[in-house]
């Protein structure tokens, strides 16, 4: 994400005085709202979907991310290799390849 | 997220083969899979959470945001700039200041 | 949901002293992290799950649905046949007949 | 549930030719979507809710509960009773008593 983008996250929320609703359980649960309108686009058909409306609800889900990085002071590139890094291990190669099972029973 | 971080998500679903389960509809059942698990970290106390694993959930989140921009081929800073002049107007800072209040309620 | 069940179902609640986490926010967040569970089942393939997986995630979304009846004071019938009536007029049998259109597009 | 309340919901599913859209796959996603929408009443603020509006999404969810039920022809009280002898089983009373500890770290 561009840094004018992130201001512009922030902007948004001190503008209108929104920290205070920012704790991070609020934003929990607001990331969770967002995903399922996300997968609301796919109820009834996998396929059939509506881009405009799956790009905006991918959006608010991002969004509400960036407000929880900053609520925590987190760097997202730092905790996300992070993890990428026990995944990568979770899920080695030679086992996992072609496969869509869980890593507990590979 | 770096040019390297998104690189190295997209090299890990590419070195497993994974391609072919990143479908839309796949996906987006997946960030709200993950979402919820971060909420679990908040299941039971808003505030006494651990914060080691409340960044394993958030990054699981956004690689795979990550993973569904790659799918659709879009671009964060568009569809997030695009969303947000949405949200600008939804919300009024005259209107919305200091209130949780949803758009429709304003 | 036979009477006795619904009293199995409060005797674990009492006998472990957990009525103190069982307001109707911390139920909510459950209800919506077992219902993610109950996703997991179909992550990545909608019609190869595991039945008996599926059957305990579906179990436990209604053990807490029951939670937030009996926290809320709420009889099952009466809600469900109150919101029956509104779903029945939100999709007019001979609009909504053969379709998944939401009602707000019908 | 009363059984007049069961054959409610089978008749506007049978009524709106919507036993198709109904795949176990499906109705997983709609019971997360609807569970997400009660969340929502609790998303900013975890005491002042509407509870007409958490009575309509509680019922929702319940529905796609009961729809989940018909369609792998299960039995309510048989899964749910079969829950609570592994829930009963993970956490004992002497050691969870009080607590809202995850059983895995009991």
């Amino acid at each position: 994400m561009k840094q004018e983008t992130v201001e512009r996250i922030r902007k948004f929320t001190e503008d209108r005085d929104w920290e205070q609703f920012h704790t991070p359980a609020n934003l929990a649960k607001s990331i969770a709202i967002e995903a399922s309108e996300l997968l609301e686009c796919f109820q009834w058909n996998d396929t059939d979907y509506d881009l405009e409306h799956v790009k905006e609800e991918l959006a608010d889900v991002m969004v509400y991310c960036r407000n929880m990085l900053d609520v925590l002071e987190l760097d997202e590139d730092e905790i996300i290799n992070s993890k990428m890094t026990k995944n990568e291990a979770k899920y080695p190669v030679e086992k996992a390849a072609g496969r869509s099972t869980k890593y507990d029973q590979l």
